[in-house]
């Protein structure tokens, strides 16, 4: 079926069921930010391959709304689809409830899968619409009606993350949260998120590509627990074992039955940003509607956590040297692209212990291909790296002990003054940053200029956050701390795990990003507060030959003078003497 | 009548009316910071001066609600007096919605005087005691009903703030508030706040004590508008000039009429937090509540007006260097106390063009006396000061042309290394906070950082915010800006003035604090965005005896010389020989 005819299919259903306008998201029931393939609707209607974006879909016209990242790829995937493209921010560009506003009259049914839309975008999508006064049929999935070779479901092997990873039991996450649902009186907390899952129940999965989550729904009640999910992905030993911690296991689908039956005078604990629509109509009980409280204490990494997210660190930076190294030893010698180093990327990493995958899809950027901070290689765009020019590499890895994210720019040749300026400016924000102390309850947006201020100095910036919240052994983005202008009233805490990445990004030219996990810890405890400070967790230097020294303070060389004999002393004893070597020339102090 | 007296012809009063609970606050109609005598009931029933604090008296007991500014002040002036302090934001402590919570019984009547009451708060009040049911009395102001003497309502002359200082009509600002009015489809705007009102008609009065204001409600309409105030306040050509701008003047209590008068299906722009409960009774058309345009409008100084500041730093910084130079001639030879200096500060500025008055009671704080951010010299505490020591001097006064608001710190007597670097790293984050570059967007919680970096590194930090804006000849505490940790979604925008004020308190011992008022204008645009920077207003030296030198980095040490140098080219040519001398040494360059 061509695009076209898929959305003239879904036309004619459409209009059997007498709906007006039909909202394709590229959710999935737990408002994940990678989905499994059986969730793509999205993309299977419109062609449309970025992982942000809305079809809507009327009788006459379709529109797909996405974001600035997606401009360029989207414009080329629509072309010829009779789909719409709507730039997102871009200033009189409607968004989809406005045109939808403008498209629809008054008491037209509007439809959509009630599993893939969140409580919170159902709510938005109401007030949007009030004016005129718009029916929600959220019921039906016509796109399975008429996507007729749809993927399965996935179904693989659930596995357990030990407590010597994972530093503390599922009864022990059980009994903190159940003591949080106390505090709040609540009976019972529903929990869609997976990554939420995996880590309150110490599991695992593979059920979507970098996230190492299982498809999923928890019940937590005051005294019992059931896991929904499709029970074939649990072996018997690993059923035993959760029962005896007194978990249940039910069938995936069987969530909202057992939502129904919760007694209308008890209250259920849910948060409208992480559970779907379908969830929402099940429950006739009470919802206190809040964060689930597995979103902080997740985020504070126990002591077991941050020892393995320091040894998975390590791993990453041994792998890295091996990388750089083959890279700078067969660059002009042998043909290289950007596919090659992803792949060798993924080589190098995956000979590393404990090794389960990568954490996302390795950015491999050269020259103005890294102007894109998402750029993601194609067949059409994958290009020969030579001797010359900026490449910037953000990859990262998936250990069992631990994920890491990493960025590193690169000059292959001799840099500009101007180049190297803008090399160095962002180093100094990463510094900076990483330098920051800071009383209990500053947030990210206190900090944030931090990283920025070099840059703003010379009218420069960048657009996107600083720092994300990273899992261990778990997704890559995590909150709820983030690093960024945006407020957020999230307070940076001791344990967090987050991401120092700003970047420099000149149209046409070059990307230019530094990024390390910085883990935030106590410093000392004054009758003015207690001070908090960052500990740099990767591994990995510098290209210091693309440094404008003299931009860079005392406090800034002595910083990175220090880092680098960090980096050499914690991987050497590791290394054979040619790498050992290679990394001892590229840890020279300035 | 002693308070015991008051308090209990206030219970035989509430018992009359079947009033079980009577909330005095401290404010007045208008929401002012500072409220003229009439409006001072909660100091004649309790007796506590302080500005900020709130009575409740129900039939057995009494409460006075206050913050840490004033927990002395306050268990001594309520000593006897049978009503118990309440600290606000100590831990344990319950604020007064808490408090009647356990004191009163289901369906309780609480009276107050809606006019004293803001919208906000009394949406607080009901949300609060939503569990208990209770009615709410608002209508009585039981306190009149046994003020025998209660003092009358200011009556002084309204004056005309001429557009040579104003920079704008009153005309062409109705204009800019009508296109906002008429972009929220308003067909009515009322006005309470009694700044907002004095700037969109160039009014000044002196009905309070340091804000140049005068007592008045606005309601400005589609095409017509009217003053409610004591119109014998105004002179004949007064009234004259505000009918050809097409301003009519009616009586202060004529408000609620006409606002009752207002058509149901027309929209009435309203700020809640500006606005008092019985004006929101009177009006039965609908109402949109948002912040007053003119609050923005305001902070956003035009080029006339920041001419006039500008010219008002001169003239403060020439009767400070009279000030300054007077102490140190007299210092050790005659008794200087306290009570000395902020007569003598008055005096001198005094002397200067324009001079209006003061724009908030001097902060002249010696020794120990400066750890109290808020100190204020009383017969009990004033002291002699002598030639040792830190003294801490705030203070501002109001100019036909500007209004100023300064605080400069001198050591009267050797310093030690330790107090030296306090007052280094407090100047540190002054001129971090001076030498900010950010883009247009940036709100003050952003960069409020740089000012307490410094601090922060060695585990030190003040309680309270950077900056607040500043009018123009007008209130010295204005918004909508602050540069403060707290999240506010407000940029700082070119044109707005706001204090930097970084401090540090160090109890039993001193108090330091820096502050210069710093303008907001543009600095560069480029492809990454507007770029906005600072530049500083107020002139008059720091003391570089009491600095650290070896804690300043060179930019910073540049950024003071270069500062102290343009502090004398600008005050120098209007001084004399001994005043210019006595300067040129202030400013010598470290």
């Amino acid at each position: 079926m061509t695009i076209f005819e898929k959305v003239n299919a879904l036309r004619s259903l459409m209009e059997e069921k007498e709906i007006h306008a039909y909202i394709i998201t590229s959710s999935d029931p737990h408002m994940s930010e990678y989905v499994p393939e059986y969730w793509t609707a999205r993309q299977w209607i419109s062609g449309f391959t970025g992982s942000a974006g809305t079809v809507v879909v009327t009788r006459k016209k379709a529109g797909l709304w996405t974001d600035s990242r997606y401009f360029l790829q989207a414009e080329k995937e629509l072309e010829g689809s009779g789909i719409t493209l709507f730039k997102m921010g871009i200033p009189g560009v409607p968004n989809q409830y406005q045109w939808l506003l403008s498209e629809l009259e008054s008491e037209a049914n509007i439809g959509f899968d009630g599993t893939c839309f969140s409580i919170a975008q159902s709510k938005e999508l109401k007030n949007s619409l009030a004016d005129i006064s718009i029916h929600i049929n959220e019921e039906g999935d016509l796109i399975n009606e008429i996507w007729s070779n749809r993927p399965s479901l996935p179904n693989h092997k659930i596995f357990e993350h030990p407590v010597e990873f994972a530093g503390k039991s599922r009864k022990e996450k059980l009994a903190i949260i159940r003591n949080e649902m106390h505090q709040l009186d609540a009976k019972h907390h529903f929990v869609g998120s997976l990554d939420d899952i995996a880590w309150i129940f110490n599991l695992r999965g593979q059920d979507v590509d970098f996230n190492p989550v299982a498809i999923a729904y928890a019940l937590i009640n005051e005294d019992s627990c059931t896991l929904y999910l499709d029970q074939s992905k649990l072996d018997d030993e690993l059923i035993f074992s959760l029962n005896k911690d007194g978990i249940l296991t039910s069938d995936y689908n069987q969530i909202c039955n057992d939502l129904e039956e919760l007694r209308g005078s008890e209250n259920v604990l849910l948060d409208s940003n992480r559970s779907n629509l379908k969830i929402y109509r099940s429950i006739t009980a009470n919802i206190i509607e809040k964060e689930n409280p597995s979103q902080l204490l997740k985020s504070q990494k126990n002591l077991t956590e941050i020892k393995g997210m320091k040894q998975a660190m390590l791993q990453d930076g041994l792998a890295l040297t091996q990388f750089f190294c083959w890279l700078e030893e067969n660059l002009g010698k042998t043909i290289i692209t950007e596919f090659t180093l992803i792949d060798k990327l993924r080589e190098f990493r995956s000979r590393q212990k404990h090794f389960m995958g990568e954490s996302f899809g390795s950015i491999v950027a050269y020259k103005a291909h890294g102007a894109s901070p998402h750029y993601s290689t194609t067949t059409e765009t994958d290009c020969e790296i030579k001797a010359e020019g900026i490449l910037l590499i953000d990859s990262g890895g998936q250990y069992m002990n631990g994920t890491t994210d990493i960025t590193r720019t690169t000059a292959l040749g001799e840099l500009s003054p101007e180049d190297k300026m803008d090399f160095t400016l962002v180093l100094k924000g990463m510094i900076q940053m990483t330098l920051a102390v800071f009383p209990k309850g500053t947030r990210g947006c206190n900090i944030d200029i931090l990283a920025r201020q070099a840059l703003w100095m010379y009218g420069k910036n960048y657009g996107h956050g600083t720092g994300h919240g990273v899992g261990c052994f778990l997704n890559v983005h995590e909150g709820p701390q983030s690093i960024r202008q945006e407020l957020k009233d999230q307070a940076i805490l001791p344990g967090m795990i987050s991401s120092n990445e700003p970047g420099f990004y000149k149209e046409g030219a070059y990307g230019i990003r530094h990024e390390n996990l910085i883990l935030c810890k106590e410093k000392l405890t004054t009758k003015y507060g207690e001070f908090l400070e960052f500990d740099t967790l990767t591994l990995f230097p510098f290209d210091t030959k693309a440094l404008d020294i003299n931009l860079l303070s005392e406090i800034e060389k002595s910083w990175l003078n220090h880092y680098h004999q960090k980096v050499y002393d914690s991987l050497a004893p590791q290394l054979d003497e040619k790498h050992k070597a290679w990394l001892k020339n590229k840890t020279q102090a300035i």
